[in-house]
């Protein structure tokens, strides 16, 4: 394939949304060295990048929700910002067994998601690779940067929610490696669970209703809930606990993890969810819960004075949460493990 | 190795320019879901991924010089924006036979490219994956988008300048590969050669002197000086004319390409040289020499009402500039063949 042709050909099918540039305009769009965007006051980026075979695999994942994934997960993160997303870039390395169709294909699916948060892919560049890379670049926007939220800004004293539901994709990477245990659940279970891991919905929204209705500290659910709980604790300097109980796990997850012989706790924290967790004053929760009406928030735990992280169980015991040990291990982002 | 103990390793590696946030002030830096910077005005970003054995080899470049090189080819199309330089973010992707040491030393070489422009790397991700990847993201500043210059807008009577010479890229991959053609130059300039294909110096003070010079239109000569004259004129609508006898052919070009058996034409148009080539009005151009003062600027052709680009030889004669027919092909910027 002619690499401008590819280009020119990906660009087409990438197209531009019409309510592209509304939260930065852009003054040069791809074609040129360099795109050109006027921010309108803080700029929030992130990237992110999916390697076959360490991420996905193709023989489980169509090329159209590669691309969605791709897109998807790297807006997540804008999400957890409470950011409005503007622009996105992307990185294409294509093996040998990739035709165009299937970079096109690719593309496609990462147009349905750049449509529906107008989102425009201004700019990228393809190369031959030895396996499918997809690299994406996200910028999102904010009047100031004050209306941003960090990770690190959580306090003692504050509840943890989560929106959402916990444990789908994990479930759904169980039934698409093996298949056999969609008896557990009825067909149209297994295919909702199956497409919460290949096409997530990054929760673009509910970041920013999160972040107008004073959420302190906000982080995407990608490495499972106690590690990014975690994650978020430690950067704030406090402790957390989760209530094992209070998880909002997802319909099917507790079948499909019994048909697998492991509990539906591990499931919920594996990971992948691209769901929010937030940090927020208790007496702020039943605003927050209204305006993240469409995508539903659970109070889960809560951050005390101290270090560390902790899931408290029914019966009183605690321990680590799931999860939380890998962060000493490299893993890949949840996805096939190493 | 851990990736969080890794990443660590790797910003620690990289450092913080004394100098970042001058071009946009950085609110929040690396660590959080994404970096926060507050833009000055218009914002110009670019991405560029280098692919191990499609963009270069480790058989012939250091790791220090992946990381170099990988910086430096993202920062040349913000300085043929005439963008002030301000963060980066790299994903890399590591195959097994690289290391933790072998990924400080790549993180190393970014870090030189990096304290010179006083660029801050904010964020990035790592991956295990089969062959080494740099995916890097740039993103420059202006006071305002009119301040940064395209490549669609050269006119018709305009003069066509580059920036530096041409041709040592191309001879330093020829000397990296059949080492015995170095017989024909003396050891520094071989040296030098190498080096200028290895480790590349983005013209980024020349972009922002020419930007403020008047130039009308900017491309960085990535892909070779011929196709990237034609690109600028296609964008521009306009046609272009090089004088071969005018290209700036860097010392010892002419000795390698002689002992390799080819013209120094050829390697001259060969690419990634990662000059800029300009279209100015030709009164303008003393004034833009002036300003680019330490780095030589060349008059080498002229644009003209039509389409298409020419090179002229000394004998009259006209033919389409090397490389300029490889646009056509998958030509994977220069560097390794396909």
């Amino acid at each position: 394939v002619d690499e401008f042709e590819l280009i020119a050909r990906l660009r087409e099918r990438l197209g531009v949304p019409e309510d592209a540039g509304r939260a930065a305009p852009i003054v040069v769009g791809s074609g040129d060295d360099a795109a050109v965007t006027v921010p309108p006051g803080a700029t929030a980026v992130s990237v992110d990048m999916l390697v076959e075979d360490v991420h996905f695999r193709l023989s489980h994942s169509p090329l159209r929700s590669v691309g969605h994934k791709a897109l998807a997960a790297a807006l997540s993160d804008l999400a957890a910002m409470g950011a409005d997303p503007g622009e996105a870039y992307v990185q294409l390395g294509i093996p040998g067994y990739v035709d165009e169709e299937g970079c096109l294909e690719l593309a496609g699916g990462m147009a349905t998601v750049a449509r529906t948060h107008g989102v425009a892919v201004l700019g990228g560049d393809v190369s031959r690779a030895p396996a499918l890379i997809v690299a994406v670049t996200v910028v999102g926007h904010a009047r100031s940067a004050d209306q941003l939220v960090r990770r690190s800004s959580a306090r003692a004293g504050q509840a943890l929610c989560v929106t959402g539901e916990l444990g789908a994709a994990a479930a759904g990477l169980r039934l698409l490696e093996q298949p056999e245990l969609a008896d557990a659940v009825d067909p149209g279970t297994a295919a909702g669970l199956r497409l919460r891991q290949l096409e997530p919905e990054p929760r673009v929204e509910a970041g920013r209703a999160l972040a107008g209705a004073g959420a302190a500290a906000m982080i995407d659910v990608s490495d499972g809930v106690g590690g990014d709980a975690a994650q978020l604790a430690a950067a704030s300097g406090v402790r957390v606990e989760i209530d094992a109980a209070r998880l909002p796990v997802a319909d099917g997850v507790a079948e499909v993890a019994a048909a697998a012989g492991i509990g539906a706790l591990a499931l919920a924290c594996e990971g992948e969810d691209y769901e929010l967790l937030v940090a927020l004053e208790p007496e702020l929760i039943p605003a927050a819960e209204a305006a993240t009406a469409a995508s539903r928030l659970t109070e889960i735990g809560r951050l005390l004075p101290g270090r560390g992280a902790v899931i408290r169980h029914p019966d009183g015991s605690e321990s680590a949460p799931p999860g939380f040990d890998q962060l000493r291990g490299h893993r890949a982002s949840g996805g096939v493990p190493p």
